[in-house]
């Protein structure tokens, strides 16, 4: 009898985004004149840069003739022409020392995050933010590494809670843990994570011989120079950390799929007896016995983007989802709520004083507004909404209009 | 102190194709003179149909426009225009059942082969066919289901040996199995299951309550209309058999990255309690939570083949491949090789009455031709190597020539 990892089972019953996915579209039955405004799903709207689509065009046509055809990404790595760009453009011109050899180009970060833990023995303690990214979470109860849920945490987890008192960053735990999730700029609350804040943790990990998974999937919307981009410009993180980082908001790639992980040669973890391994052998193998690399056209596209051309394309891109957040912010600040985030990230980390999803129903029955609820992303999001800057400026305006008047009418 | 899985360590060194490329690019080195012939990796060589090249620049224009641009794919599952298509045009169409809603969108069937197993519970018995497709074993080794390799085969695993003697389509074990992995046309073998064999592995997998994993990938080279093209086409398949395709050598998007995996709405696996769960539900939360849905203008690409023009496009892509299969097959038999598929399948399976790796050595060293040692496909392998038809007909001219005046020159 074939039987299922009955892992799954612990879970909640839905993903988070699925879930106000159905309670949207039943609203949309109920009420079909309305229209909706989505600030729930990080998800972007604008066009991509000129760069990629020039680029997309040009691949395209090689893959029309046999002479300028490609096939399989030889090593399944990602082509060289993107990984050298990204060396250079990410890393190196900001002072961290990251090699070509050391990147994994893939479909995206949320595959790569998702898939990471299968590296890891079932027996490690990790460390889960809360609020946090669901993905984090669900694969490692779908791989048995935690108990059942109970009162939305799950027994195993070392939970750090990210609240207002530590201003949603939290510190290294007391305890010893094995691997850390740390997301920054953060998703859901904006947070920022400043050089002296990361270089604790890269002690900790160093000193307890834990990992860090650094998801930088929002760095391009850090204004804030003094902000580490990468934890690799923080002295030693090479040996105890590994990077995620994606051009689904970087160059609006959601619908366009390309994303890397860095995995330094330096970096490992290791056996029951003691010997240490190579996590970048280990993911060498996963990747390649699980996944196929990415379409030629989406890695030329990303490349597009590491010019001087590129780089203004992307920044305007980026300065236009920021500029949304800084109208959402001081919107929801003049209508009386406390706000995180906004500035140096696309996410607004709203106080509602209220219950979320509450909150939630409020807004899209009142002014036809998404958000997504921060129960969703953990017990510390109760009380909070995650409102996102992709829309949009028009969309943003209407939207932020019709959140004023409900909020007001309500009072 | 963060460990390892360390079932990766039970696998053997490296991955079959990379340990290949390893031992061309040394020979490389050594004879930078020598011009190479590639009939190892099963890599396709032509051009994308035209169809598929103008889908992808129209959608490439869409994502210019703000209007027209896509972002995240809503469910993940791939889009309704592209699975609506599937539905219809390679199931609907040969009389199986299947519906848009069974069908999950990917980046690639190695990706889905790989990753399905992660919904199993970690007890079940699984048979193996030998030779096959390394990923299918890879991947429950890491996931912890097997044992040690002892003389090329993983504890734990019931193997079933595919020979001369059963023309290499093994028939449903005595024992009792909970997973069986199927591919048909076969790699490495090139062999074809007949309705009647087919026949006999649904009723097993239903008597036993035992699940499928069908491997589709080379249907496209069919060309006897009386072989199955879809196991759903077998009566009661549909509760017991998932089944996986892929565009890459359908269309030659081996770089382009497009496959699907159908997850019939009938079909249940067991929880200890003897509590029947829905896969597709199952594999919902497993695509949702660890995969973001495939590139738009891919999807785009994918749709183009389905019309008279684009079937008729594929077609004459495949056909071309299966001239070169011929050629090959008539040379190694005109030396006196038996030889296997190449009929309804890319793949000349070879027996060389030899070690299949000295056999790969002799054809790299006389001829500058690589082809992949049966070895590497299992114990029943050796002996035997592929060679496959996946190259420019020049080059396969070209490629079998010097393997005659080699193998001549040998005698």
């Amino acid at each position: 009898m074939i039987t299922i990892n009955e892992n799954y089972l612990k879970l909640k019953s839905s993903y988070l985004f699925s879930d106000i996915s159905k309670r949207v579209n039943s609203f949309k039955q109920t009420h079909p004149e309305r229209e909706i405004i989505r600030f729930g799903i990080g998800d972007v709207t604008q066009p991509l840069p000129k760069v990629c689509i020039e680029a997309f065009h040009k691949a395209t046509d090689e893959m029309a003739e046999a002479a300028t055809f490609h096939g399989y990404d030889d090593c399944g790595q990602g082509y060289a022409f993107l990984r050298e760009k990204i060396a250079e453009w990410d890393f190196q011109k900001r002072g961290a020392a990251i090699t070509a050899d050391e990147i994994f180009v893939s479909d995206g970060a949320k595959c790569d995050t998702g898939n990471i833990q299968e590296l890891f023995s079932n027996s490690i303690k990790i460390a889960i933010p809360d609020p946090v990214y669901p993905v984090y979470v669900d694969s490692n109860v779908m791989a048995g590494r935690t108990g059942g849920n109970e009162n939305g945490r799950y027994a195993g987890f070392s939970y750090l809670d990210s609240t207002k008192e530590n201003s949603f960053v939290p510190r290294p735990p007391d305890e010893r843990v094995d691997l850390v999730y740390l997301c920054f700029p953060n998703n859901p609350t904006g947070a920022t994570i400043s050089r002296e804040q990361l270089t604790e943790w890269v002690e900790y990990a160093r000193k307890n011989r834990a990992l860090i998974l650094y998801d930088a999937a929002y760095v391009a919307f850090i204004r804030d120079e003094s902000l580490p981009h990468s934890i690799y410009e923080i002295p030693g993180a090479s040996e105890v950390a590994i990077e995620f980082r994606s051009y689904s908001k970087t160059a609006g790639f959601t619908g366009t799929r390309c994303a890397y992980a860095v995995v330094p040669n330096d970096c490992v973890a290791w056996d029951a007896s003691g010997t240490a391994h190579s996590l970048r052998s280990l993911w060498t193998r996963r990747h390649t016995t699980k996944f196929n690399g990415v379409c030629y056209m989406v890695q030329r596209a990303a490349e597009a983007i590491y010019s001087d051309e590129g780089q203004r394309q992307v920044r305007q891109l980026n300065d236009y989802y920021l500029a949304n957040a800084k109208l959402i912010k001081t919107t929801m600040t003049s209508l009386g709520f406390e706000s995180f985030g906004g500035v140096n990230s696309p996410y607004i980390w709203i106080d509602t004083g209220m219950d979320s999803w509450k909150f939630f129903d409020m807004l899209l029955d009142k002014a036809g507004v998404v958000c997504t609820p921060g129960a969703g992303f953990g017990r510390c999001g109760e009380g909070f909404v995650r409102i996102t800057a992709f829309n949009s400026t028009e969309n943003v305006q209407k939207g932020v209009s019709r959140i004023s008047e409900a909020v007001n009418r309500g009072r």
